[in-house]
């Protein structure tokens, strides 16, 4: 198909006037139907030790919540806290704190120590990078590889600079690249040197049982091997059931140290008595333990799988072999990320949304929404109905191949 | 009674060896029962405009639940945002967002411009001065009179110190002392000059509908008064139905300007998602509008006025007469301010203790946990049942007798 059969192909699309969003990773309202029983699932309210979930206090969870998340994470309940809808709230929370009162091993709060900077593996989640730079942290970009961030570079920035402190990470099916943190990646994120006595990792376990092929991928226990290496309040791990149970009215958790625990225990008792227990209860009577869990995600696989495969499908039928474009297979997550060839990305997007396709905007996926060789498009599948998904990865693909004939 | 029979009388009541708890203002388990319907109110979970509760989105809350609070505080829906379950976080993240942000009308983020103050009437709410204690925020007492605050006081101090940026009020049956805000009193807040142009009101409007007599005690609308006077953004109003259906379950809402509303929903979304509209719809379907929670509030009454009337009582046969003792007539809320002579209200409190009855730490409704005087107690007689509270108030009476005598 030469550039101007593309063209004809993309305007005939246009003519469809289709409206299709793709451009945030939300559950299919299908997804959504696992869980409807979650609704009904508390008769009687009182936890397991007789609290009764409606009243006020819990700031921390309740115990079987705590131990729910302690079974995922592998980790112990006591290094667990569940709080409130939504660990981007816990992560945007942990930063503030850290701003505010500073972090365990820290002399001062980070927001008395002058300009702070994370590092930010690219392409990366949006929203993570919205929270540094609405609170003025500075960003350094860090290339990923199939492994994980470039640990040559993050080894070498964090030695020498003491305002590095924190790092943004994604270890498993990472948003939007699918990349999985090796163990070699995970045992040096550990052990590394830092000039920062107050060093965090954000290590936003988003996506650890959203598997999308029946290979459960394993990424190390970042909290062990801290703690292994001696640094043991480096990890703050962040997890949640909105992509497992309700997007909106899940449950998010927090692990990490003792030490750690402790201070946002003592933060977060003076912001709260206590998140919603009711909820708490909920999950714990629906999902019951990590094999519920599991079982619930085997059958979003069987909901999400079809619908990665048809946008990969239409991707090797319109863009295959065509120089400088690639796109990811990713074994779990919610994203595909689609590589144009440098300075196109921008512009499919542009394309795609005149033929009725939102997408998340080109250069999302980095700090300051700067995609330095403007390549990176977001693709989220999850939402849109087959059809509706078959028709966008068509209409993708005829828009960079447009793009890229200008 | 002389000193002695006081003291054998003390001796006997601690000898049954009893334990209640009247430290929190928690609801009794009866009147959580009133909302259990409330778990089950949602089958189908689409809102009013079609949207899909269970998904991610909405940082400022369902049209209709904004719609709810907003017929209960008597302001555009617009300006109304419903988020979480718990309006001390609100009210912390305000603060927190003022720190960090600052707030429309200031030049600079507070937590840049030096120490800042805030004023605090007292007695108050522990919960509150914990938050400006937290974040090293200076806090003024300033004495309460029958109508609220020291207006001639808080009018001198704001207009000469532009170190002063907020002021806690709890406008309605004040926590402890039941305070009912006159007109003139918010007329005053309304219009008063102050030094800083980022000042601002926060306004716990926590016992709206609590009432517990059959007057219904109405207060100014402050957001109208400051709009009015000019000072269109002073107000930050916040309310929840913590007190009204679940204390850990309920919705929270704040209240304010437009441009206040506006800079709370820029910094809420890089926080958060959305909170749990699942909660939400659930709550405008079991409340429905304004009457249905004043119907239940009027339930909630019939459980808690015996309670107040058993203490009142006691306080009456054993207390009355005697020099430097008084106590409030609360016509609404979850306390009674107990005031002993000077200096005696710690020992009170541990004398309580010592015969099994826990009270709120002497001094806690003061900045730093410091009652000048030593002379307050908060007596808080919604948890227990209506003859453990008998017990507790004629033990309480006794402790103060003997504190008294000593």
């Amino acid at each position: 198909m030469n550039h101007a059969e593309s063209l004809a192909q993309y305007q005939a699309f246009k003519q469809q006037g289709l409206k299709l969003d793709m451009s945030r990773g939300k559950p299919a309202p299908e997804q959504l139907d696992l869980s409807l029983p979650l609704l009904d699932a508390v008769d009687g309210y009182k936890a397991a030790d007789g609290t009764d979930t409606r009243n006020y206090g819990g700031a921390v969870g309740l115990p079987e919540a705590r131990a729910l998340f302690a079974e995922i994470l592998d980790l112990p309940a006591a290094q667990v806290v569940v709080d409130g809808n939504s660990s981007l709230a816990l992560m945007h929370d942990s930063i503030v704190f850290g701003l505010l009162y500073g972090v365990p091993g820290g002399s001062k709060p980070w927001g008395q120590q002058g300009q702070i900077t994370f590092l930010c593996p690219v392409p990366g989640y949006d929203r993570h990078f919205a929270i540094c730079e609405a609170l003025g942290i500075k960003m350094i970009n860090i290339p990923m590889s199939d492994a994980g961030p470039d640990m040559d570079l993050v080894e070498q920035l964090v030695k020498d600079d003491a305002s590095i402190k924190g790092m943004w990470c994604v270890p498993k099916y990472s948003n939007p690249g699918g990349v999985v943190y090796s163990d070699e990646v995970v045992a040096r994120l550990a052990a590394m040197q830092t000039a920062a006595p107050d060093f965090r990792i954000i290590w936003d376990d988003a996506y650890r049982v959203h598997h999308l092929s029946t290979e459960h991928v394993l990424v190390a226990n970042l909290v062990d091997a801290c703690a292994k290496a001696g640094n043991a309040d480096r990890a703050l791990v962040f997890a949640s059931t909105s992509k497992i149970t309700l997007a909106g009215a899940g449950l998010a958790a927090l692990a990490s140290s003792p030490a750690n625990i402790a201070a946002w225990t003592r933060a977060v008792s003076t912001r709260t008595i206590g998140s919603d227990k009711v909820n708490q209860l909920r999950h714990v009577r629906f999902l019951k333990n990590k094999a519920g869990v599991e079982a619930l995600m085997e059958k979003h696989r069987l909901i999400l799988k079809p619908k990665f495969d048809v946008v990969l499908e239409q991707f090797e039928a319109l863009l295959g072999g065509i120089e400088g474009v690639s796109w990811t297979y990713p074994k779990g997550g919610y994203f595909i990320d689609l590589l144009t060839p440098a300075g196109k990305a921008r512009r499919t997007v542009e394309l795609a949304k005149e033929a009725g396709i939102t997408l998340t905007p080109a250069g999302a996926a980095f700090p300051y929404g700067k995609d330095p060789q403007d390549r990176h498009i977001r693709i989220a599948p999850s939402f849109p109905s087959l059809p509706e998904i078959k028709e966008a990865a068509r209409g993708i693909s005829l828009a960079l191949r447009v793009a890229i004939g200008e």
